[in-house]
């Protein structure tokens, strides 16, 4: 799967700086009134009952730096209640190998029917539990507007998140898809707290 | 709320042990055959945001007994992560306080719409997954199997059930309608290990 010319001419328009007409109004120059102080460490969470993407930055003087990211993997032959004690038992060293300062999850989105948002929920939930036990404020952001913040493009392919995900982090390789969306949460999260004019988050 | 004439006969008929047409056919009298050795506990959960019951009882030589059970409670002001890091730290004290030999929830409902089986998946995912950390078996059995092994009439009244659950107990008063449900799942696990033809539980 590669990237579509009309997401590529959005990122690199993003790059540029040169705003497009859906970028969401997200500044990619940092500004003042950072609200949380520097070396503070952001966490990303993609929850998924197979795969769930997790990421963690720390913010910068100017720009964030990749600190770790992950996708905890639970093989189809696990029992689901088994899923969610690995995404518990993973997070939690996560959160104690890196303790952050803010945790931002994937929204809401349309489940395809009641049973999907069911089994959607519970690996939110498995995942959400492990961070407010620790005391750390959970906020969610919609995957389109992560797109959109981070393609300027709200139904950009997963490979272009990825890669800018790549560029903005300086990795010398794109990262896992999961991993990737978890460290554009994170990314995103970052943009905001230096604009609190960009794409919404929701304190959950 | 009182009990319904019908749901009333329906509990005389199950209490003398006499079969009526929709008891679904769950012994009540023990039988050879448990699998969980006496005194090993039994630790029924039925989750929600904000209010999750929880009951454990002991296996004994005939009847179980009653161990301890209580109402997770979390205020509507709290945040929805607040309430479900709430939900996992206080099942995780129940889990160390009486540690139990297998687990049982309130299986897969039929919900309104997607966001309220979204947040249903969350509460139930922070519960399972406190559970599943500690290696223990999770099963699931459908609030209408419950209500049918109980009280022998799958659409009784939440009040109906704690009844079934006080006399069975042996308790001096009825249990908040929640804990009751937890009780009434781990009483129906267990009548189920005494009796695997019973109503079916499922791991999960």
């Amino acid at each position: 799967m590669g990237v579509s010319a009309k997401e590529f001419a959005a990122m690199e328009a993003r790059l540029s700086g040169r705003a497009t007409k859906s970028s969401g109004g997200s500044a990619s120059q940092p500004e003042p009134g950072l609200r949380l102080p520097e070396g503070s460490r952001v966490l990303g969470i993609d929850p998924s009952l197979r795969g769930t993407g997790w990421g963690v930055i720390r913010i910068g003087p100017r720009e964030p730096s990749f600190v770790e990211a992950g996708t905890i993997r639970c093989p189809k032959s696990w029992e689901r209640s088994r899923c969610l004690g690995e995404i518990s038992r993973a997070l939690s060293e996560v959160l104690q190998r890196h303790p952050p300062a803010l945790c931002v999850c994937e929204g809401l989105f349309f489940a395809q029917n009641l049973q999907t948002a069911l089994i959607m929920g519970e690996a939110r939930g498995a995942a959400m539990a492990a961070v407010a036990r620790t005391g750390v404020e959970i906020h969610e952001i919609s995957p389109r507007k992560v797109k959109l913040a981070m393609v300027g493009y709200g139904a950009a392919q997963k490979i272009a998140v990825a890669k800018m995900v790549q560029r903005q982090l300086r990795l010398s390789d794109t990262p896992d898809p999961d991993a990737a969306d978890a460290l554009a949460l994170a990314l995103v999260m970052a943009q905001e707290l230096r604009n609190p004019l960009g794409p919404a988050s929701k304190r959950v």
